[in-house]
């Protein structure tokens, strides 16, 4: 089973992928038949190719995506979760959300499954 | 469903049932079969008289428990996550460890199942 400090950085690699916009790297942290649920309660998400298309939906909603982690990794088992919020930038203006990712991991730290806690009608402009 | 306002008003419920000590209201936001998995990995509590033999567990450890929220509820369609810091007081002494409660809903607010992402081995004496 993968330390809690491998689980720790698989999830940095995670926020690194998709800060800064590398696609191919992002869905590689992904096992090959991995599922995403993003928003928890909407339709599943399975598999590199599957994924890759969600990675471009959701890429074509904002110019940029950054993840800010806002507190600590909790790693439990294979599992982990942890708060972020995700400022998406577009046309300058900016909107955030508040995120819990929850992730499994398999023997090689690869993502088995990520449920993404949020709710898109919560989303806002951001302060500041 | 219940609304985003409803299971947050839950939530509310479930932290202060903790931090007022009371067992019975804590069992009673569970429904009957309902399943604990705390910590994520470790073996799954069903049913409330498992419930109540795991609360008296968790309290035989510590004098009291407070849980302090540390980040919006992250409300997605019928299941929740949330941040918190669980403080444990033992003899003066308070321990501290970072938790991510995940909690599924039924239509009528009451919790199906409960998992919560920490690592005991993370909890800490709490700094001043």
């Amino acid at each position: 089973m993968p330390t809690p400090a491998e689980l720790r950085a698989a999830v940095d690699d995670y926020l690194t992928a998709m800060n800064t916009n590398d696609r191919e790297r992002y869905v590689s942290l992904y096992t090959i038949d991995a599922t995403i649920e993003d928003p928890v309660g909407s339709d599943v998400v399975r598999g590199h190719d599957s994924i890759r298309e969600w990675w471009d939906l959701v890429h074509s909603l904002a110019d940029t995506i950054e993840l800010v982690p806002t507190g600590p990794v909790r790693v439990a088992g294979r599992e982990v979760a942890f708060p972020f919020q995700a400022v998406a930038t577009t046309d300058g203006e900016q909107r955030v959300a508040d995120i819990i990712d929850v992730m499994e991991f398999d023997d090689d730290r690869r993502i088995v499954g990520m449920r993404a806690f949020w709710d898109p009608a919560e989303a806002r402009p951001k302060q500041g």
